[in-house]
């Protein structure tokens, strides 16, 4: 069995950043990373856990878990507008595995590398399978997204399609498979494989008025962003971009629920100004305008006709489910 | 029992800084915080988890995890002659308990004051009982310590006392106390309390050549320091300055080998030039010269007589106990 010190070596370090560069003095392998962070930027920080059985079935393999790990964190940085820079990894493991931390090792760094990040420091320690990354990444002193800018008459968006990654959990909970070979794949895919919507981000800094991603299901992340603001919304589910995949396999209040209260999506829920001119800002963004924000707190469920209609569970949250 | 969102806002998010400082623009209850880095300053990283059973003792009372959490971090800037600045909290824990979580952000927060560190942003997950803390710190440009520096000649030191964790460790596993009460005190004092030597690294960024914090035991620390200097190392065991109930309660052998191999004691070993004059610099550090560095790579164990000693065990690696 390798000791803490050799898996840090072997696995991590050796890919890892270490050597100098503009604004990294210092990476891994000693007491701490030294960061010389560019002064013309604002740096921002996010971290995020994810545990075995909690946030990713067992079965998961470790490839997936490390892309999901880094990629889940990447999505915070997407949702201010970042680009990204640097990351830290603290992993917790109850065997040294080799199979599995050269699966895991390999993952995260190809996926580091397409999203231009790099890691500069972890942990290595034996225990439960855990794995909390910390991602760093630089915003424009005056162009980042937060929860709390949307107003009154705002429109409210979400990129790309819901409910898929509610729909890929389902299948490996109950080990099944739809009947359609292409729908399973799409439905695992975004429940392992989220993409972080950093390009989406990036844009949406000059013109969107609020943001955040969608971890915990769209109405729960929408109620922070309400809260935040002080705003409340009306959403019209009929104009939910369900994922097709969802849409052929179940049934439409199956497919509604798994949309608005499905965790994993990892798309952004924005609000742009309701007379916003975005055609050439947002050209080539996939995103559909599914309400509005309103002065009156809450968030009200229409349908196509106007009628308010109501949903049990509001989203994903481990200590209450 | 209270969700997610609960448990960040009633124990965590009203204590931290959420309000903008000098070079804190937005503070925890966003997808990310966001820093104004001081541009004078470099900022340093690092992280590190501490686990039930595994870290500390499942007895371990919440106060003193949240500070220990805290303070093991701390001693990674103290090790790099770091000022605290910033920190980020991943806790996960099996059930939401309205004590435990008390204590424990009462715990956490009041030594995050006291060492002038501010929690930015976190994540609570369900899970098995762990506390992944990352610390930012700044260092001056041309003024922080690291492994790499130790050359042939420099007088290896340490801090503090050591050995101390290591009793109160067996202690606390054998479900005992020492016939003494106030060496029983010092020892759990020494595991569940450790003083990160911040005051001190800051004092050394002018004079030590190389430095690291000893967390996994002396002997295995100073190697690392060895291995990223490419020297090697000849340490006087009877100059090693072994905390008082250790001396007083165990036997020679078991003394040495607690203070070379035993685990947590968070004190600094640096180098210094030999023929440095530390008087002034280093007024009121308490520390030891222990040894020398050599050219000759390996760690050599000498005894008052100038003979060689071994000893078992080389510290303390949580993938091969």
């Amino acid at each position: 069995m390798n000791s803490e010190f050799d898996i840090i070596n072997q696995y991590f370090a050796k890919y890892a950043q270490s050597k100098s560069s503009q604004d990294l003095v210092l990476g891994i392998g000693d007491d701490c990373a030294v960061l010389a962070p560019d002064p013309r930027k604002l740096l921002v920080v996010s971290v995020d856990t994810l545990i075995s059985g909690v946030h990713f079935p067992q079965s998961t393999s470790a490839a997936d878990i490390a892309y999901k790990s880094l990629c889940v964190n990447l999505s915070d940085l997407a949702a201010m507008g970042a680009r990204p820079a640097w990351f830290t990894l603290a992993l917790s493991l109850p065997e040294s595995d080799a199979k599995w931390l050269t699966d895991f090792s390999q993952s995260l760094f190809a996926t580091a590398s397409y999203y231009g990040i790099h890691l500069i420091g972890g942990d290595t320690t034996k225990g439960p399978l855990s794995i909390t990354v910390q991602v760093m990444g630089y915003v424009d002193k005056h162009a980042y997204i937060t929860r709390s800018g949307a107003k009154a008459g705002d429109r409210i968006c979400v990129t790309g399609k819901l409910g898929a990654a509610a729909l890929g959990l389902k299948l490996v909970l109950l080990e099944t498979q739809l009947d359609c070979p292409i729908a399973t794949q799409a439905a695992l895919r975004a429940l392992n494989r989220p993409e972080p919507r950093l390009a989406e981000g990036l844009k949406l800094t000059t013109i969107a008025r609020a943001g955040l991603d969608i971890s915990d299901g769209l109405l729960a992340d929408l109620q922070h962003l309400l809260d935040a603001s002080n705003v409340g919304a009306i959403v019209n589910v009929d104009d939910l971009p369900i994922a097709s995949c969802v849409l052929s396999h179940c049934k439409r209040q199956e497919a509604l629920k798994m949309a608005m209260t499905g965790g994993d999506d990892y798309e952004l829920c924005f609000t742009l100004p309701k007379d916003t001119k975005d055609d050439e800002v947002l050209r080539g963004v996939d995103f559909t305008c599914i309400g509005q924000i309103t002065h009156e707190l809450g968030l009200q469920l229409m349908d196509g006709n106007g009628e308010r209609i109501k949903i049990s569970g509001s989203g994903y949250d481990h200590f209450v489910l």
